[in-house]
């Protein structure tokens, strides 16, 4: 089996948008994956706050991450997140990925997403499913 | 009542984020609203598939405008997105949000996004939650 | 190609829930189908509130209806549902299924569940995935 | 502090359609609870398979009761379920339900629906709301 540090360095190089966030990859392992991000003035309104769309990418991406450590290309079919607590202007994010199934072409993945006292910003689910390729033959 | 397009104009004042990504506001109204972005390389990946975030963080943008429109200021408390088509560099996405229901302090928000063929990206759904304040008194 | 009420038929005949909770096929159509329900006593609780598991249970057998009339077996994947207002025994509730997209193995469908008043009680958002087999060779 | 026995007794007096189900409280304690309920022919189809719907309706409970458990009456907001494998007539299903977070107004639990063998058969999320009253004063 391939190591999924192998095919996380793969991903990586292909990763121009999470790197454009500067995200930074931090554990990976099979089936799970964690990545941090720090909130910029770019990603925040007026008032400080981080746009949810923003801690949705951080979100996705570790989801990404996760979801491809088995060396099949997958892609995210759907996702829902739960915002719990805003996220501020140079807060680092955390968010964890887990599976919680895997079967046939399906996968299901929770991504819970932090801030640096350890708290919840954001639950994200999301819905994986394989298509033709693997990262590395 | 507070015209759609003076609270939108207060609200674009204080939102980076949405600037920040060239974002554009095409259509305000009460209950909707539409923008649109072009996918750049750093939204991509190398294969030049647009990172599923950005068009989630499009939608949620038009999904904000569309629920604030009532001038009471209102926050994105969970969102879901599905991912139909892929998105490409270079693409113009329109994300055209609607009011589905609004009652009490929730609301819910359907968002459709398009690329410039007319082709549906993704469909998000948003519930929104009211919270203390309003966008011009 | 199969009229959609042929397939209809053949499911209702296996479709001993539906049937047990006394729904009733109302109309059905290429990518569409509606079924009504009466709330009953034992769907409630002591307040005559209706259990959210059959409003839930009422638009899912929509849903399945709806997504199975291009004569290819298809089953619930997941789905999701927002209760907007309660229901009372004696309500008699339609819920009507529609199809958003279609493509692939995969499909959504949208159901509004509303009362005998026309309101509307919940909306359920149902992706389907088809399974091997025909309804009718 | 009320213990949640006597919360889930009172609720338990008014929870008609859980009891018309025949399902059965395992388990309770502040922010869980864990139910089952025997499937019988007139939840399945033909083919002996559980609608989703009864699946979900026993998921629905468990989070009710979790939910309930700190003496301040909650509703369902908002559901989600994913089809994990399909239950047959006679299963004996457990839904256990947890409290993810719980701020304000607003609540999320996770359920897990297994059948007798241990068997994951479905995950549910559930989004509570407090409306106004005590289930004990």
């Amino acid at each position: 089996m391939i190591p999924a540090e192998k095919i996380a360095q793969a991903m990586w190089q292909e990763d121009i948008a999470s790197r454009s966030l500067e995200m930074r990859l931090q554990a990976i392992g099979l089936g799970h994956a964690s990545l941090t991000m720090k909130v910029t003035a770019n990603m925040a309104n007026g008032q400080k706050v981080c746009h949810g769309g923003f801690i949705f990418t951080l979100a996705d991406s570790a989801f990404g991450y996760a979801c491809n450590t088995h060396n099949q290309r997958t892609v995210s079919a759907s996702c829902s997140i739960d915002y719990l607590a805003p996220a501020f202007i140079g807060d680092v994010l955390t968010a964890a990925a887990t599976e919680v199934v895997r079967s046939g072409r399906r996968g299901i993945y929770d991504v819970t997403v932090a801030n640096q006292n350890g708290e919840t910003v954001a639950l994200f689910r999301g819905h994986a499913a394989t298509v033709k390729g693997k990262w590395i033959e």
